[in-house]
């Protein structure tokens, strides 16, 4: 089956401890979109402005992402900047330009509206309800969400989180969501506000997955180095939720969301090697498939091959 | 075959936010003794004062723990007081008495230096290499070390890694001792300095094994509550060299390691459930066997139960 991904569609300008790009597409549903897609088609839902390439259409084009939900409107592209500190963890936003981003009002068009598989990328939780509003009857709902709407749209987020059936988040956002340093309290809590389960992406500690009954625990691919760490949350959420649709599975359970999130962090992975959705632009199933497996090497104890 | 463990026997004093208690049982040996003896028979190294409870040595024989190697000798034992913050991950010490630790000369017992197995706890590099000088020939080594002598000792540190199999630290001491922020970085760069094996603990987000050519990780297991993280550390390694020992391979290979590095957090993190060693006082072998069980169900993704 298909996901569809709502979310931020950018050009971002980035500045690393060793390089500096302007201008390069980014935006939570572009990476989610395109990680996404190695899994299964995408409906892409989201707003440009006359500034933004055609080659990207054309890029989608190729990988099976329908722009149809994608609007073209008079005005600049949403801009974000940010740079990254010398240790590539922590990165201050320099400058964020809304442009037609701020007026966005996500129209599902006909064809978009029966799709089971949602993946709500991180845009502000008002206008992820709006589309969710559109659907006719998601089976899964994947919802991924920042720090900026735990602080500022606090109200909208809590409204959202029962009609979540996986939230993702990262660990200083899980912490801040609850109050509470420790994260398996943090994960534990925030299912309680709604979302039958809660991933909590670690970074270079990997992610959590909690569930009613079961917790799953995996490490991060042991990367050298990192280029751009840019999109690495989008890009595992559109793994993810690309991975559950290709599946196709009548139900979604904990096992199949296990192998989610790992391929999730294989294609988050993948995505911090080079800037921008550069590495994702060539990035073939076979490469994935591999990288899967040396996940399961690494963090295998018992029964070895 | 059984493991031989030098390090610190202390009377630790602790607070944390919610509790304080006062000269309890500590130090790195201590904990790594009784963390080893659930796997096998453990000959203890070590020096404590005329004022340290003969209860304690009752405790090691139930244990199957060989105190012949520890010296009383006049004086007040060694006492480390500390208080950990809010949160329990950082922590401040209060104060260090070195007592009759400040001469301690390790003397091994003429029964103790044919032990294949060593685990060279937490104390002053110096110290680790002058019972090893006095081991006939050791199979496999197995050290710990902390952030202070990579600051006040680190020419001793250097001279011992390559005597060193195994070299347990943590993330943040990993970072110090190599300077490089990435621990995939850290923890091969600290293998080129000796050690065949080296382990990275990184509490709440579990553990890192780097191999010649092999690469493990694992999580930590989801505590709600930890009551005193101290001597987690000290349990994991005495966990892990335990399990080697108990295991008599006539090689360490990597596959064992990775289930030495589990059963290691597994004992750490029973450890850290109650003040000074009170858990592993009670512990059982069933309760290990099923934690176990626990860290294969929350971190496999194939081929489920």
């Amino acid at each position: 089956m298909s996901v569809l991904i709502v979310g931020s569609i950018a050009l971002d300008t980035v500045k690393t401890p060793v390089e500096e790009h302007a201008d390069q597409l980014g935006g939570s549903a572009s990476y989610a979109a395109v990680g996404a897609s190695f899994f299964a088609p995408v409906k892409l839902v989201g707003v440009v402005g006359d500034d933004f390439p055609e080659s990207e259409f054309e890029f989608w084009k190729t990988r099976n992402i329908d722009a149809a939900g994608v609007q073209r409107v008079q005005g600049r592209t949403f801009r974000w900047s940010g740079e990254y500190a010398w240790d590539m963890n922590t990165r201050e936003t320099r400058s964020v330009a809304l442009n037609v981003f701020e007026n966005f009002e996500p129209q599902l068009p006909e064809s978009f509206r029966d799709t089971q598989m949602v993946l709500l990328a991180n845009i502000a939780p008002s206008l992820q309800a709006h589309v969710l509003n559109q659907m006719r009857q998601p089976r899964f709902v994947v919802a991924d969400t920042m720090d900026l709407w735990i602080q500022t749209t606090r109200k909208d987020l809590d409204a959202l989180l029962p009609r979540v059936d996986l939230l993702i988040l990262n660990d200083s956002e899980a912490r801040e969501m609850t109050g509470d340093t420790s994260l398996i309290r943090a994960g534990r809590a925030i299912r309680r506000m709604g979302p039958k389960y809660v991933a909590v992406k670690k970074g270079e500690h990997g992610a959590l997955l909690f569930g009613p009954d079961d917790f799953f625990s995996c490490g991060a691919y042991p990367l050298e180095d990192i280029h751009d760490p840019t999109g690495a949350g989008d890009t595992f959420a559109g793994g993810l939720a690309g991975y559950l649709a290709g599946q196709g599975a009548d139900e979604v359970d904990f096992a199949l969301l296990r192998r989610a999130v790992i391929f999730g962090s294989v294609l988050a992975s993948f995505n911090v090697e080079a800037f921008s959705l550069n590495r994702l632009r060539n990035l073939t199933s076979d490469e994935i498939d591999e990288r899967y497996e040396m996940f399961r090497l690494m963090s295998q104890f018992e029964v070895l091959p």
